[in-house]
């Protein structure tokens, strides 16, 4: 066995230039212990709802579920059933966890200088202890050290949660989902602050699959006959109340394009009712799609919840693997995206309204200086979310910060996201952007374009305040 | 009161390494000092027409005509009018100068790492000699300081003009303007270099609001009745030889997008007249913008005139800020923009001309390093302006510099414009733009891309001979 | 005549800051003395057929041939026929090289800042020895040390081949091309090893100027009569069999937008035959080149030869130019680029095939976060070729870095190219490379990232390994 020598650097992604670096890390050790603040991810509720829940083996943990691990694998033609990916029709996947981890220890340099690279050390490292470089040699003994600690109790999501330092993380749920594991956390006792987010495409989209049953499980959870546009929104605003009632400030929503724009009622329900009988066409669907996105606005001017929209991500790119495998399953590719004509009637609307906040997120960071941040710097309903997805990386952060905050300012900016359903990547994820902001404060400071007193509050603000504050979680 | 120590760092804006930073105050010490080109802005030449005009009070200075500082306190969500931005229909906005200038104090953290913030923190500090920092504690004792400033005769507007050691400053007139205001500075004897800029984009957007109207007032500024599409172009011709006799080199034109292509001259006539009876098409109107874009370079082929495009700002994007407030109020959002099939038609025709130069504009970054420089560093006519409007900042210099001058070439630029209707702003914009210059040749200088008797010829250049070049200033 | 002064640094290129500039040295001693492998390019393969064959004089090395050299030149307004660029109807152009030369020099210092002087500089410094700085003064002088060189054997394109320690060259030949040149240079019994690279563009494109006369020289070439579709596809897999079997290894595709799609066989012939009676509507010219992508992608299944698509360039912009010069001369202009939907029918057929490679190329950087890594971070065929063109540049590398290895992995990337018609430029190309390779990985190692020993075996790879293995030329 190899020496026991990998660590974590105490100034990793700080700028290698000693005034920059000193700075910040001067500005991060004030925020490095702040409570992790989470509004917005994928994680299963369901781990937090029962005490002894556990996260299985390491191969559960931190391949199988993991697209943005199994996807690099597979680009280097690692077939997907081969990494315990499940196949829809039961066939039977590779099932020995050993034999995957040994696999993805033989190629865990491929993750070197990416954002999964450097979670994963991230874990092993700081989370499970782990002393030896993960590759094809050490993968067998990582795994049983990471098997082991998996079985005592302080490994439980429970724990790590409160190991962690999070004061609050919020889930991801269907419009229609019951949402019976976040009663059961709040029944049980644990002070642990799970929420959930209402998540309504797959009742808005009228080309999604199962739309119509979908509506009918939308009708039941809310005690509904949904039989017209009316009934229909009827059902989501008192879904919208529920989601409330168990801890929910915002709600979620994907589009491939952001187009909005409102219909009459008259022609909302003759859509609606097209779609009930299967007969929309995809004109008519997008634009139910882009009426609903301004309804869901005029929602969250009554009701409160913030709004968060995610476009451009173009799914199941490959119909084969979708077939095979299902959604998420690295096959979402980005595009072109348009926010200035396409947000427009939603916000001539509403933009300017008290009550409105909309959290904006791009998948195409051409937007970020032409027209997000232009836009977040005079509506004052915008804010813009934190780099996402593809773009959650130490570059990716840098790049936002220097194309969005010169013209939106940084307090129109809602901090910080996960955004993930691997819970025990949380914190190195956080770690990564706050590292990330101190040491981009820390490069202003340097330049004398801020002093350090700003530094310090900007960093504060970033790593807690604007999200607490951008989600309504300080109310 | 706090401790008078607020100060520009006099090594600001450049990297910290200090070889680099040691390179960039060389670079820096040679250019610092240059006469100011201001070839495009936006100010007011009644400043100047008048030996006893005044800037008004700090608010009526800093904050009510500057939608750089006042969309961002709106995007925050405080109300045009709590801000002393006037209402068209004349409804009382507030008036109190020293109350909306204690909400900018307060707020002035929101400026922290922007570009107004930079060049406000300059004007406060080494325009108007203030040593504590702006906040909501100092912000009335600043107000007096700034008023009793502003009634001493040497800030007005030609003591000032002479302190910040301009050598031109050109503004941007409508075709159909008097130039009362220029004739008055020509006849005041006084030595100040204010030239005037032809637009015409009023008379050309034939869907411009009062379009009819501003042919009328064209036709009558000419002397000609313009009843026909040749005698608009005559009238152009005449307006164009009248700017050049009040000392105009330049014309300046804007276009949501760069489209060109000539029509017939019975083409052109036939929209001309449905468009005198307000019967014009959407696509018609385009299409006579892009005739007219390429008549105006014919017509710079033969009178000299600069010529100057600005395409891709979707103006007014709110409408009920636009009916309550009027245009330039912080609500023009750039859009994506197409210059290399669009610019085309009119390179095709002029683009190789020895007596064309044609400016171009971008508030899309990803045409720099896409279509930008690649047109300008083979086009003889093309020159590319400096980073415009959000991008005049230190990042949106860096990108320029970044992604423009390797395939441009330096020399296939026109230094830099402030576009500013702040005047007092001037200095602290064209000091970013040197310092920021300095830092890059810098940075080439101490990667041994270039050498140090190179980097001080470019940056002469680019803060002062570019410019003069462009515009034709220097002949 | 000046002082001997003019060296390249030994630390050119790499940043600064100590900490880094001492990481990038020391990784860049590791890799700069690799062997150079050109995967992709355009020198003329006649030169190495000939033991005999000269360059020219300095004028026709280094400027007549160049159009990253005359289109800078020409965009300051110094018309073609001065710098000798040919024209079709065979008027004279400039013929006096001397004079050429002196214009050069005089103009040099356009080049500052740019790749194409950072290339011109190691030319002259490296290869041809020269101690001047290169401008009006130095021009002659410094043409006739040049011109003495290249009269000595050692100057002569075999033995600067073998001294700039190459290892592979692969050329550009059209489909019916009958490679001649290749085969001379195979019976010389000459170790150097040139492979051709098939690229059928004129014949795929059924609008390409004298498409029916290259299908014909196609048939002679593949000893077949083409009359029908079935033929020409019969005529193109004889005609790729025959490249590998001169060591080809890969296609080349261009286009200016990268659709592709399936037609029927039938649809195929159907249009194959109006283009045969040059009745094609660009819309089937634009159905049949995205067809023969896909097409081509499937015999690179069977014959294993590695495709590259190079879309985007707006070719010949200025059609004056292209009258009177021809092709390649500058005036080749990019467009924005979509490859997530243009590419998805060729990837849903063949993106997981294990036998296909297909490497991407983009003149639209933005495409490069948001499409390309994300395409070949997940399917097994894609890898992402090396920055293109005008990106092949010190910040078009590092952009390309990173924008595209968080999300893609290195190991989806094809290693470097240098695309050059400049034979003498090949070292200057890959030394640049090699050290902003080096540099970036510094970068990297500084930060914590990666640790040295990655940075040196990824070093290894952007130098030689991945170039060799993405065109298999390591089987």
């Amino acid at each position: 066995m190899q020496a026991t020598d990998w660590q974590l650097d105490e100034n990793r992604f700080f700028d290698p230039e000693p005034t920059q670096r000193r700075l910040a890390a001067e500005i991060y050790a004030g925020i490095a212990h702040l409570p992790i603040v989470s509004p917005h991810g994928h994680v299963d509720p369901r781990l937090f709802a029962d005490e002894t829940a556990s996260f299985g083996n390491p191969t559960e943990l931190f391949i199988i579920p993991d697209h943005y691990v199994f996807r690099m694998l597979h680009s280097q033609g690692i077939p997907l059933e081969v990494l315990g990916v499940p196949r829809r029709d039961g066939e039977a996947a590779d099932s020995d966890p050993r034999k995957i981890w040994q696999l993805f220890g033989e190629n865990f340099y491929l993750f070197n200088g990416t954002p999964s690279g450097i979670w994963l050390s991230h874990e092993l490292v700081s989370v499970f202890g782990i002393r030896q470089k993960l590759d094809g040699k050490s993968a067998l003994s990582i795994y049983d050290e990471i098997a082991a600690r998996l079985e005592q109790p302080e490994y439980r999501p429970r724990r790590l949660y409160e190991r962690f330092g999070i004061e609050v993380l919020c889930t991801t749920d269907a419009a229609s989902d019951p949402l019976t594991a976040h009663q059961d956390i709040r029944r049980s006792g644990w002070q642990g602050n799970i929420r959930p987010t209402f998540r309504p495409d797959a009742v808005v989209d009228l080309l999604a699959p199962g739309w119509v049953e979908n509506i009918q499980a939308l009708g039941v959870q809310a005690g509904l006959q949904i039989g017209s546009y009316r009934s229909y929104i009827q059902a989501l605003e008192q879904r919208r109340e529920f989601f409330k009632s168990l801890g929910a400030t915002a709600t979620d929503h994907a589009a491939l394009i952001p187009q909005t724009g409102a219909l009459s009622q008259a022609q909302a329900e003759a859509i609606f009712q097209q779609a009930l009988h299967s007969q929309v066409s995809p004109e008519q669907a997008a634009q139910f799609s882009g009426h609903m996105l301004v309804e869901m606005a005029r929602m969250s001017t009554e009701d409160g919840l913030v709004m968060q929209l995610h476009p451009g991500s173009l799914r199941n790119h490959n119909p084969e693997v979708f077939t095979h495998f299902g959604p998420d399953k690295g096959f979402d590719i980005p595009t072109a995206t348009e926010y200035t004509r396409n947000l427009r009637p939603l916000l001539q609307a509403f933009g300017r309204h008290p009550r409105l906040t909309l959290i904006l997120f791009t998948l195409d960071e051409t937007t970020y200086s032409r027209e997000l941040a232009p836009l977040a710097g005079v509506y004052p309903a915008l804010k813009l979310g934190p780099p996402w997805w593809f773009f959650d990386s130490l570059n990716g952060m840098q790049r936002y910060f220097e194309q969005v905050m010169e013209t939106a300012g940084l307090y129109n900016t809602a901090g910080f996201n996960d955004d993930t359903r691997a819970f025990a990547s949380i914190p190195a994820r956080h770690d990564l952007w706050r590292r990330t902001s101190a040491n981009w404060l820390a490069g202003l400071a340097a330049r004398h374009m801020i002093d350090l007193a700003d530094a310090h509050s900007m960093a504060y603000e970033m790593a807690y305040g604007l999200a607490r504050h951008a989600y309504r979680l300080d109310q």
